[in-house]
């Protein structure tokens, strides 16, 4: 196996030296695409969707065809893996995801166990082998997961929380039961990734969306700890070629230097911390991910370029950077104004500041 | 004017030496207090209730009846300001606050002017006045604002938003806008707090509810800088006695140190912060005032006084602590857990660690 032609996000990753300063977007492919809207239209629902590996392979290519973008990402939810626990995950109409059978007893808790990622998550495997077909070698792929944590948020609340009451309840008054279920989950993640990886994608991301609820000590005890424990028994390579992990946590800018430790290749970070900062506080341990809110995507092309080059700016000059946003690209997002920040970093990166 | 009989507050945030950690809550008057529910009844609504001295006294006392707190704080509501403004705050039943006339042309933000607190907000200083008198020197009594960056969300969104993007597009692409409601904005805020202190109220603090929604940079020039001008412009004493400030951004560990030199007295935290950790990030600038997750009140009560006992030994020992959550109290909070936190803190820090 070889890298593909364009291996800039592969290289930034590992902090090789690069032309450009490499770019993709949290959920590129997504609602604010009209293509992706009627690729789901198609499907009928977003979760036949994310099962149907012909369909999240079309998804997955659409932002690629719009945008310059330096990496596609596999299109598929972070639900899939307590789904194919036999919590039974659906979406009700405007209120997004939602469990079935949320763990709510201490023997649902005792009997959970982790899935064969190639037998309940074939589906997934399937279109990580068809997304590679199709990019012939093009761009990278990424393949991803839930935390631990963020899963068990979705696993005991049933769905989304403003304030996590149920699972923090559990946190609290019994630690034992909560560790129980991110030590089978992270069991799970584990092997969910390295099949994402056997499959073929060239680069993992932990999506820990909620990690930024706990208190610091919690953080640790009941987030980080289950990722590290993921990292370490990711393969760290595949074909011959490594396969960087990306990390990360939401709101997790004051922990930092705590994430770069745990083995990863790179921190994603939100847009509440500075690059520079950031990257005086952890050297050069790992790369970094980030950082531009998806709102400035809602002002002019002119007005993103200029958020855009700060971003740049405030990182510097050198290798160890992909331009992310800080969360999720937004539904209302025009898709022009995607354009307009594609091209102002790769512009700006090649006159010298982001590289 | 003299101190109240129990200080201890004031003596803390002063950091002046105490005999034991005081703690008060944020939202410690509140829907989980069933006598406040029969209250609410009463008034009709919640914004009657707010704008109904003699009600608003009786919700403020409410908790100081069943919980041994060591501060009142004003019954009232952050969207006080905007509604004076003339926004026409109401409150859709289970939707949060709502303005009938958000701020959405050129022309409501230039004609946008700040009120004569003691005429359009005449009701809240007379409920300041109201609960002096029924406080009768026993505690001290806390008035508080939202800070002008949350005020602005309210007043630019309409409402709550899960992702600000009517107030971050106005950020991103027409900054002098959104500055010109800061700037009216802070103007009131500082005379409202400034009448607040001549009516009676013996601390301040200024809630920026929604100051970590934004990139360090914006936060910087959208939110500290116009509560950094509030504190600049407060009455620093009245009647001979100090009237210490506290400012509170949600999500502002990250910037901590920025928050300990705007001229404040205190800084609240929330839970993601450790507080050992920030005491020795600002040492001896201001005192910290914190930061039990609100959802640790759902464990049983030896588990609540295990959590508050961390919180306190994380402080360390020394004058300098307030305790508080680390964000308003849940609506679903059994008030014997309250009892039990109460307790465990006062108990715990009269032994030695607290203070």
């Amino acid at each position: 196996m070889t890298r593909p032609t364009n291996d800039t996000f592969l290289r930034a990753l590992l902090r090789e030296p690069v032309e450009y300063t490499p770019i993709w977007l949290m959920r590129q492919a997504g609602r604010y695409l009209p293509e992706y809207n009627e690729t789901r239209r198609r499907a009928g629902s977003f979760l036949d969707l994310c099962k149907t590996p012909q369909l999240a392979c079309e998804a997955t290519l659409q932002p690629l065809a719009r945008f310059d973008l330096d990496a596609a990402i596999l299109f598929s939810d972070i639900l899939t893996v307590p789904d194919a626990m036999g919590l039974g995950l659906y979406f009700a109409e405007g209120e997004g995801p939602r469990f079935e059978r949320p763990l709510r007893s201490e023997w649902e808790i005792r009997d959970l166990t982790a899935p064969d990622p190639n037998v309940h998550l074939r589906y997934v495997m399937d279109a990580v082998a068809e997304i590679r077909r199709a990019l012939n070698h093009s761009l990278p792929l990424i393949g991803f997961s839930g935390s631990p944590w963020t899963l068990a948020c979705y696993m005991v609340e049933g769905g989304s929380s403003a304030d996590y009451r149920l699972v923090k309840t559990m946190l609290y008054d019994r630690p034992d039961l909560l560790h129980r279920i991110l030590d089978v989950t992270t069991t799970a993640v584990t092997d969910y990734l390295n099949a994402q990886i056997e499959s073929g994608v060239q680069a993992v991301m932990i999506f820990d969306s909620w990690g930024g609820a706990l208190s610091h000590a919690a953080y640790r005890e009941f987030s980080l700890s289950y990722m590290e424990r993921i990292v370490a028994g990711l393969k760290k390579s595949h074909g011959g070629e490594r396969v960087p992990s990306i990390v990360f946590t939401k709101g997790g800018g004051q922990w930092l230097e705590a994430i770069a430790a745990i083995g990863c290749d790179a921190v994603g970070l939100d847009w509440t911390t500075d690059l520079g900062e950031a990257r005086q506080r952890i050297g050069h341990r790992v790369a970094l991910q980030g950082n531009l809110d998806p709102m400035a995507l809602f002002a002019s092309p002119q007005q993103v370029a200029a958020e855009a080059c700060r971003v740049l700016d405030s990182f510097g000059a050198g290798s160890g950077h992909v331009f992310n946003l800080g969360h999720g690209i937004s539904q209302f997002t025009p898709p022009e104004h995607v354009t307009a920040l594609v091209d102002a970093v790769h512009s700006h990166s090649r006159r010298g500041s982001g590289n």
